[in-house]
This record gives C-alpha cells, structure tokens and sequence, in this order.
C-alpha cells in the first residue's frame, strides 16, 4: 500500500526555457511551486488549486559583486517528510505538531563567480516556510546583503492590519486597517483576510543573526522583502555558511485558525537548554504602574516608587495572593535627570539609597516571592553590555531570577562604536541590535535568568531555542492608557492583536487595571474597557509572566473580580478559538498546563456582542462550576466600565453558553472540575 | 425581588411636540422607540445602545381619504411579556422558544374622520416583528389601501443580498450581492451584513389577506414598504377590522445565528388543524428530472414519462429503498400544445390513458407507497379553484396525501374575473394570488392533504399555523441546472439561500443530482457542484418533503452515495449552525426527531475550504460512527465532480473533525450512537 503520496512533482508543461517543481503540504491544501525561468528563481504559492501568490522573486543583491539572483542552474534538488510532535517547556500548547514536506532547492550560477545558493522551503497544512542557505564556497566568503529580492505577489486584494515601518526603531504603534493595495512599508506580522474570511500573515521565524525584515509594497498587490539597515547602509553583513530567518506565510480558512498556527515555532530550532528546572512561568506585581500614572516616581527623590518600604508593600501583597513574583523599576541608579538620553549613566548592581536590595529580597524569599530585576538601558546597549556579566551574576546570588530590559529610546537610533573606534547610530531592528538580544538571551540563561525584554526586537520563535526568552512587548501595552495623548489604546487595539502582534509570540501587555477612569492621578486619561474585558485579557493575551499591573489597593476594592487574576494560569496545556473577528472580537479557551482546569476570554471592540460558546472542550463525563465574570447588564466602557457581574453555574460538554460582552467588554471565565 | 425589569420606559428628555416610549427586549440587546411626533408616528431599533435603524415612518396612505400616517394622539399603551415554548408538528426544530415584551400602541386622529389606529411591537432578544391594526370604526369600514408608510431608514451601509423585485411575478434569480447604497426594489427575506459579521433580515410574517411586501429604496440606506399591487393600482382591499402581517427585523450577531432564529415562526398564529395525525413527512423520488434533462415529456406521446410501467418503475424503486412517495408530472390531460399559455385545459382529475391512477394508487399501496399527486395550474388558478374541491376528493380516495402544485406562467400576470365580469391580470404576488393560496391550503387540509407549492407565494411561516404546507420553492431550484442559458446555479447559490429564501420556511430545492455532468442527455449544462455537496445538501436544505430528484439507474451506478439519501431524515428535532459566511459556506447539523442521529452538512461555494466541526452537539458519555461521504482528495466541482470518498470515524462530543470541502465541494455525515 502507498503509505504517503510523494510530495514532489516535476512539471511536464512549462517552456523549455523553465524548470519547475511543486512540492504539496502533508494533505495537498498548500502547493508551493518553485520555478527557474532562464535561470531566474521564483516560487508561487497555491491554496486548493487557486493561485495565492503568483510567480515571486527569490535572491539577494550583494555588495560590490554581480546580484545573486540570475543565471542559475539546479545542481540538485532533495526533499523530506516529517510528521512529529514535539514539547514546549512552557507555552500556549504543551505539544506542538510539525508536519510538513520539505524541498532543498541547491542551485549555481552557470557562469562567473558560480556561487552557490540554496533555498529550503518546508510547506505545512497552515503555511509555508523557506530561507536561503549560502554555503561554505571558494568564491563567496565574506559579503555584505544590500538587499534581498524576496517578493510576496499577491493576485489580488486583501484586508489587511499593519502598523507602519517608517522608523524602524519602534513596534508602539495603533494597527491600521486598509486594503492590501493601500500599504506602504509595515512590520511583520502582517496580516490579511480575504471577502471570505481566508487569513494570511507574513512574518519571519529564527531570526537570529540578519537584519529584521519589513515588507515593502512594489507593486497594487505585490510585497518585497525590506531589510532593516546598518548606518552604512548594508542589510547584512554575514560571511559564508550563512542560513537566513524563514520568511513565513501562514494561511489559515479563519483568522481564528492563525491563532493555533505554530509554523513559528516550528521552524525555529529546538531547545538548547539542558536544564530547564529554573525556568518557571508565574504571575507578578510590581512598582510600575504608580510611576506611569504619576504616584510615583522611577528618579529618586521625594515621590521615589522603589523604596525599602514601598516594596515590602508589594511584596507582602504577592504573598498575601499567591503571586511569583515583584518588578520594581527605578530601583538602580541612573534614573535622575534625562535618563532616555543618558543610558550609559544606568548602573545595574548599584541600587539607591532608599532601596535595600539584600534586605528585600531575602524578605522576599522569606515570603515565598521574588523580586524581579529591571535594567532600563535608555537604548545604551554599550553600557548594558559591559555590565551585563556582572549585573547577572549579582542578580543571580539575589536570587532574582527574572529581569525585565528595556530599550526606551523614544524612537532614536542606538549608538554603536564601529571597528574604526567611531561612533555609529543603528536602527533598533537592524543587524546590530538583533545580535545584542541574542547575546542578552545567551547570557542570561548561562545566569539562569529569565527575559521579559521591553522595546525589543520582534519575535520570530526564538523562545523554543531559548526558553528563557519568557516575554516580550513589542506593541503599544497598557501604559499607553496612562498618559497618552492620543486618547490610549482605543477598544478594538486588543482584537488586533491577537491576529497581528501575538502571532509572534507572548506579550506582556501588563493587563489588569481595576481602576479605569484613573481619576486620582489621570483624570484625562483612561483605560478603554470595562473591568471584566480586563480580566478576559489574561486569556486572550498569552503571556508566560503575567502582571496584575493596578496597584494593590484597586485590588483589594475590587477583591471579588480579583480572584479571576489570582486563579488564571500562565502555562497551558492547549488552546483553542471560539469566536475570531480581526478588529471585531475573539474568544479564546485553553486548559491549564498543571490542573484540569480550562479558562475561557472573550472580548469586543467598542461594538457589544452576543456570542454562542459551546463547551466542547470539556472533558465529556464530567461536570464543571463556570465562575463568569462577565459584564454588567448595564456595562458600557464609556458610561459604565465597573459595572460587573460574577455568577457560576454548572456547564458541561453539551452546554453552549451565550456570551454577552457590553461595548468595550468581556467575560472571563474559569471551569474546574466538580466531578472527579 | 424584582424579577422582570418592566419592559417600558417613558423617555423624560424630548421636546414637548414629541412622545416616546421604549420596549426593550428580554435581555435587554435591542430596544425599539415608538414616537409620536407633532402627531406622526415612527420607530427606532437599538443594538447595545447604538441606533440600527433612526426614525422610520409608520402609517398607510389610504384611497379617497385623507393619510392615516399623521395627526394622531396616543389613547392608550398596553405591555405584555411572553415566555414560553411551544412544539411544531413538524420542522427544523421540535420545540420553539418565544420569548418576547409587546407593546400595544393605540392611536387616534386628533381631528377630522378619528380614524383609529394601532400598532402593536414585539421586541425579541433576535429581532423586532411589528403590524397595524386598524379596529373596527365608524368611519373607517371599507377601504382601500394605496401605499404602505412603513420604513426601515438604516444608519449606515450593509454588504446586502437580495433579488430584484422587478416583475412581482417570480422569485426564481440568482442572488446579487452590493451594498444596500446600490439595490433598487428587493424581494423580502432581505438579508445584510455588516462588516462585523452583524446579520439583519426584513421579511413578513403571517401574510394572509394582503400584498406581498417589497422593499424600496427610497434614501441611501432608507428602505420603504412597497406592496404589489392589483391590477387597479390599489395595494391591499380590506375592511376593518384589519391586521396586516407582521414586518419583521431579524438582527443576529452573526449570519448562522440568523439561520436558527424563529421570529418569523413565532409571529403565525398556532396550529388551526385539530387532527394533524395524517400529516407526515417524507422523502420522494419521481418522474420529474427525467422530463427537465429532456429524457421524456409531460406532454402525451412516444416520450411521456407519466406511463403506468414507467410509475412502477419509480414505486419499484421507491419501495426498495425505503421512499415514503413518487411524485408524478404530466399524468393528467391538459400538457399537450403550449400549457403554459392554455392553463384553463388542465384537468385535474382526468389521467392520461396510458397512466392507469387506479391501478397505480393499488400498486404502490401494496408496496407501502403512496403517489403523489400533481396539479399544474400554468397559472390559471380560475381553473384550478374551481376543480380543485374534486380533485382533492378524488386524490383523497385514491389514499394520494400529497399534492405538489405548480403556477408556471413565465412572469406572466395571473387572469381574474372582477366584480363586473370583465378579465383583469393579477401580480402572482399581489393580494388577489395571496387570497387563492391561503385558500388552496385550507381546501387541501379538509382533504387531509399535504402541500409542496412550485412557483409560490413567499413563505411567511404560515405552516406554523397549516402544517399541512409543506414546503414550496421559490428560489431557483435545481431544475436550472438542467436547462438553463446562464450556465445553471453557480456553486456560491446554495451558500447564499440559507441566508435569504430558506429563512423564510422549508424549501422543495430537489437535490441530489448524481450524474453531474448530464452527459447523455444535456451536454450543454450540468450540475455545478461535486456529488458530495449534493448529498450535503439534505442537511443544508430544510424541507419536510425532500426529493431524490435524479433517475433511479443514477442512484444504482453509486449505491454507496446514494445510502446517505436513504439514511437522511427530513424531520428535525434540533438544528446548529457550525460555520456560516453568507455566499461563502455553512456547516449545519440536525438530529433526527425520530432517533438518536445527528446529521451534518458542510457546503462552499467555488473555493475550497479546511473546516473544524466541533462535535460538541453529540450526547457526551456515549461514542458515535460518524459515516462521512465527502470530497475525493483530487475533487473539484470543475475537473473531478465524482470524486467523493465515504469513511467510518469513531467520534464523541470532545472530537474536533476537519472538513475539507473540495471547490464547489461539500461534506455529508450521518452520526449515530454506537453505545447505548
């Protein structure tokens, strides 16, 4: 019996100029064609014999040498299957399916230089992936990338949601909405939906050493690869064997099915780590958001937020509810005066004054907590890297095993000193700085430390190499509600995100804020939600280190609400979509990694929802109490945001429960077995 | 404690002129406003506190009279609040819930004649019913009725659906989709969706002695009753007291939610028939399709199809398989010359020669079949209305219990004798025809017989109230892929229809086509989708009477398909939809109401599509075999329609199943228990 159809096809119709093989995803939905046209290489993409991309470019353009694009020949062409299943350390699934069929691709230039270049593609059931090998060879050793040819040629139009690339130092932005043909330079993930639901993302996966990769539009429908700069204007500056990230297309028939896509994490390489004992995802709290609310201060002085006292507060309030951990920002020197200028004043061991970092943590040690370590570089990456060693070393005999970095720049580029002695200023997502957020992973998981990296690189799935590249922003978070000018985060932000900026990978979005209208502090700022979309955010969100960002006291008025945050895992077993509309509202499920528990978000945009969930992931023969905090009858994020409404009731796998999410809310539910 | 929050609000903050009063429904999603403004009344929808349709009019505009749409006072309000289900003889659904708060308002004329007029509203959690009322007054007794005010003034523009109603005389058009900005004059159900998935339906319900009710565009998103007329130009002929039928407002969250809404059901009055013992149904096959490919004739001749041997091969067929009727066409005189222009030489009760009705009855009688009757009006119902006691005697003592009718006329106007004895022609969808089909229905009920009406008046739910209406066409059925120029019904017709004419009642679209390609007889058309669609189209397609329309020896040359037809019930104890893109594709399951089986089809238009069906609808605790007749791998409605493959699967409710629908492919399932 023929146990696997071959994945691979040698095109009998083509000019004679042209060569072609197809190569099919495990079930035949996908087809990936790769062409060699008068020596020119391209590929297309197919979807159930319907062209999705038409014939694109494939190459680069190298510095002072001819383009690696052209007179090629195929020397050989190898191909593979896998189907296996494999086990995250911590994640939104514990055990992830990679099952595709591969095709190398090695060709050579017929004539000159006779470089060679190989091109891998891996086609999945959700998507393809392909990158370029430049193998070890005698005419190609050192080069630098000016630019790579790689081409996205739609046939037609899409819907698409991107936040723009102008700058290439930030990810901060409000999604934008508009037709494919209406873009200009965006960031990765980039994602689509067709009239008919059909959703596509375009991102890159194991970007480890090359600069990140913005999509430019070249043509109505048609996409190119733009790689992120140097300051002297070269992409990349590599040296042969090199491997580049995969340009990744998933392709889902829903938005909902981009969601539980890993093609990300399949193409990334497996876990590096021998020990991963020290690794744990958890819940924290922390002296952050006072500061963004104005409370407090990070600078030392009268309003100084990281204080002895202040910390045992926190610390005490962890304890109290269960929580891992406590971030305390502005607790090392370096913060007085303008610190997003002057970065290399930050000083990693060396705490204030006021802040007794020995005193704190064995009290947090003694309380069952840790402290968590911040180190704000202000973009002053030479200064954090020569302290790096040490400030870990110092953390780790603390006995912190969890840092959060951050990157603030406000958009500047980060000065570099080049080989010459001179001073040079890169992008935050080019070449340099992807190199100095691997070094920080590199370094951290030789101290045992975990990374919740603020103002980082994107993340293209480097956390299955390195699983202590916990979390990350990379995305307009919470804070953006406390002062803003542009009126915070509007509504429909967090039902953007779950189909753009969380394909990536985690975030730490910082949700939980009780306290909505801010009117103590900000009383022209608000959180655009109600309190119960809040709380769904902790589903929807997927985030191995999770904060309850509201300040203890908003907590401790809401206590009932609370016990959604104190009860919500960061750790999951699996995870699935019940409702997914790009911009419009999307409900998520997934089962606790270490109970038998299930948790269920669903949130809206500023529109209210009535929504059908059927339990169906319930274990059958079991019943299960819902406890539902859900919005109020009158809920309303403009006119009533705290108006909630906490009721259980027993559910089993038949019950299909209706959700009613005001405007600008949620519900959050959580379902524990009361049958063995 | 308060149990209901009272349905009725008076609204404090108008000015003085104006008069408000606010119904909201049982949970409290949509709200509908009456006001009456210096004397004119209107009405506004809510959803979630925002408008969905702003201030329409309300009113008639009456023939020698002054308008009843203005100068009225408010003489009195009365509210109720119902709660309570009921069952169905028969459908998609055994038990209803109708759940909704009324609010009857009592106008009158401040001045001049005083006329009186009341509108009564019924506000459900899925949509808004309203009708006019006019009591019986002294003066207003007869009177004519030249326009009806009623408006739908939307606030914003939908994706809508729909077909012209350009002629009033036919339904039978492929839908068109364009923004509500860009339709003319539409036929009800009215379907649109907004870009959030939102899905809205103006329809009527229980049209019983009035015009049928188009919509015109009358602003840019205002929409305006527009009644057929009589040939005089008047609309509706009446005499109080009068009840109009209900205008409906169907609003769900998303377009599936919308196919399970039975407002339009819940607005007939209850069952009228005492005895509904007789009334059951059934799957047919007969001698229909062969006459549509042009195999045989209705008319007499070497062709004619209805013969006696030809009917035993059919009862033949039918008892071997478990069929409960064989319907024949062309078995009575009057199909000879242009029938369609000579209507008056029907006959109803008189066979043709070769067509031996007593021996046939016997026959299949003994083979525990019945026949099935079938009277062809051409569209002269003079005719038939003065047959038809006869025939139904006749039909009744032959044991036949079904009758198919039919009003084939081509677009043509309907002839009617008035008052005066001279000819006048009727619209087929204006009072005159709404009176004779009424009529036909509780004529057929006292003969105990059942009804499948071709070329209908719409379906307004009326089978609520005469369960022996059994189901109608309507639509564009399947007989034009058999002849039509235009190429048949393309593959996205069966995904728009459950969104638009299948929300109005049971539809007799005659599916199950298995010679896709009609070879032998029309090379020129053939069926546009794959076989598997065909059989999904059972589930998809609710009809108490349900048609294997092809010829016997096609079923036998695929027997393995052809089960599933024999397994599929066609009465339902409950039904879910599982996807639903409007034009697109739908996923709908029922359970038999006889059994403990589920059934479930999956249908798409011209793209493929990857599907997850969770089962959670299936009893937990108990295992399933799934029997799934689905797309070949290589399908494809164009080059491979016969490529279907059937599997055995052992399911329960925690399985997620993935359907792949080949392009313009489906899938078809029948679950049963295989435990207990």
């Amino acid at each position: 019996m023929l146990k696997r159809i071959w994945p691979l096809f040698f095109c009998l119709f083509l000019p004679l100029s042209a060569q072609q093989i197809t190569l099919q995803s495990p079930s035949g939905i996908l087809k990936v064609n790769f062409i060699l046209d008068q020596g020119r290489p391209y590929y297309q993409v197919y979807r159930f014999n319907e062209i999705l991309i038409d014939s694109s470019r494939l190459g680069f353009v190298l510095k002072n040498q001819p383009p690696l694009d052209a007179n090629f020949k195929i020397t050989d062409l190898t191909t593979d299957s896998v189907d296996q299943t494999w086990e995250q350390v911590w994640g939104e699934a514990a055990k992830i399916l990679n099952h595709y069929n591969q095709l190398i691709v090695r060709l050579q230039e017929k004539s000159g230089l006779q470089r060679r270049l190989n091109i891998v593609f891996r086609v999945y059931d959700d998507g393809i992936g392909f990158r370029y090998q430049l193998p070890d060879q005698k005419n190609l050793k050192q080069f630098a990338i000016m630019d790579e040819r790689t081409e996205f040629n739609f046939t037609h139009d899409y819907s698409a949601w991107w936040i723009k690339a102008y700058q290439w130092n930030r990810y901060e932005y409000l999604y934008q909405n508009s037709p494919l043909s209406q873009i200009d330079t965006v960031h990765t993930p980039f994602t689509m939906e067709g009239n008919d639901g059909l959703a596509i993302s375009i991102h890159e996966a194991s970007l480890t050493d090359f600069a990140s990769m913005t999509l430019a539009r070249t043509g109505r429908y048609k996409l190119e690869a733009d790689l992120v700069p140097w300051s002297d204007g070269v992409k990349v500056k590599a040296q042969t064997p090199m491997i580049s990230p995969w340009r990744t297309i998933q392709i889902a028939e829903t938005p909902g099915d981009l969601i539980t896509s890993y093609l990300i994490l399949n193409l990334n390489e497996p876990n590096k780590l021998k020990d991963v004992s020290w690794i744990k995802p958890g819940k924290y709290v922390g002296i952050w958001w006072e500061m963004h609310i104005g409370k407090s201060t990070w600078s030392s002085g009268p309003k100084h937020g990281a204080t002895t006292e202040n910390t045992k507060k926190y610390i005490d309030f962890a304890a109290k509810y269960g929580f891992d951990g406590v971030l305390v920002e502005g607790w090392n020197t370096g913060w007085d005066g303008d610190w997003i200028k002057n970065g290399e004043k930050f000083n990693f061991t060396t705490p204030y004054p006021d802040f007794d970092i020995k005193q704190l943590t064995a009290y947090a040690r003694k309380k069952g907590v840790q402290l968590i370590g911040h180190n704000e570089t202000g973009g002053s990456v030479l200064n954090y890297e020569a302290q790096m060693e040490d400030a870990f070393r110092f953390y780790q005999k603390l006995g912190i095993h969890i840092v959060k970095t951050g990157y603030v720049a406000h958009g500047r580029e980060i000065k570099r000193i080049d080989e010459n002695g001179q001073v040079q200023y890169e992008m935050h997502h080019g070449q340099f700085m992807v190199r100095h957020y691997r070094k920080v992973v590199e370094t951290a998981a030789r101290y045992h430390i975990m990374l919740d990296v603020h103002e980082p690189i994107k993340d293209t799935g480097i956390r299955r190499t390195y699983p202590n590249m916990m979390t990350r922003e990379g995305a307009r978070g919470q804070e953006f509600n406390a002062w803003s000018a542009d009126g915070g985060n509007p509504p429909e932000h967090t039902v953007i995100l779950p189909f753009t900026r969380l394909l990536a990978g985690p975030m730490d979005f910082t949700p939980g804020i009780f306290d909505i209208m801010l009117s103590q502090y900000r009383p022209n700022n608000r959180v655009n939600t109600t309190l119960a979309k809040q709380l769904a955010l902790y589903v929807i969100i997927f985030s191995p280190l999770q904060m309850a960002a509201d300040l203890p006291e908003n907590y401790e008025a809401h206590r009932d609400a609370f016990q959604f945050i104190i009860d919500v895992p960061v750790d999951w077993e699996e995870t699935r979509v019940l409702h997914a509309r790009i911009g419009d509202y999307v409900t998520i499920v997934r089962k606790d990694r270490h109970s038998d528990e299930w948790y269920l978000g669903s949130i809206t945009d500023e529109h209210g929802r009535i929504l059908k969930a059927p339990l169906y992931f319930l274990d059958q023969n079991r019943k299960y109490m819902a406890e539902i905090y859900r919005d109020g009858d009158h809920a309303d994020w403009q006119s009533a945001p705290l108006d909630y409404f906490i009721e259980k009731k027993i559910v089993d796998a038949n019950t299909v429960l209706t959700l009613r999410l005001a405007p600008g809310g949620g519900t959050a539910i959580r379902f524990y077995p009361i049958e063995k």
